[in-house]
């Protein structure tokens, strides 16, 4: 693929039910992951934007947990919704979605 | 964990055997996923380096493939016995490892 201008981890890890971490699994990180590709397929914006599923990003708490890269944004408790957002604001326009950025104590 | 000054993603993409595009999984990746957290834990680096495992990349002809932000450098054909110069020179350095660069036709 080329060099992307922004690459997308969404965190996929799991763990099994009852573990103390939970998991970004458990918190809906597949759906959110087919909500990223569908978007990504629906703009043709492969020559631009990268999505990548990841092992643990840290703070599983405040899953599901998306990473941007250059920037090294982490977004948390993020949902199929928040998808076009994303997108159309960061992951295209250049601008962070602030609502959904980590708290500087998480990242 | 802290955000990272740099944060390394292993590709460990796994296909069946016989699959045309191959997998980083075959050429080594989890072996080179634990040398990376090995050298990580040894220089107790947590708050300067994250090392994850990632979905596919891309490349697959030339893994197993490192992706290293936010530099955006992708390394390929990664082995175990690159993973301290990897460290030393661009992880804790700041300075790539050009002979494993990929060629700018693949990234």
């Amino acid at each position: 693929m080329p060099r992307p201008t922004r690459h997308v981890f969404v965190c996929s890890q799991q763990r099994p039910p009852g573990h103390p971490r939970g998991s970004c699994a458990a918190k809906g990180a597949s759906p959110l992951l087919q909500a990223f590709w569908a978007e990504l397929q629906k703009r043709n914006a492969y020559d631009q934007v990268a999505i990548t599923y990841s092992g643990c990003l840290g703070p599983c708490d405040g899953g599901a947990n998306v990473l941007v890269y250059p920037e090294g944004v982490l977004y948390q408790r993020v949902t199929p919704d928040d998808v076009v957002e994303v997108f159309e604001k960061h992951l295209l326009g250049g601008e962070p979605v602030t609502r959904l950025v980590a708290a500087p104590t998480e990242w």
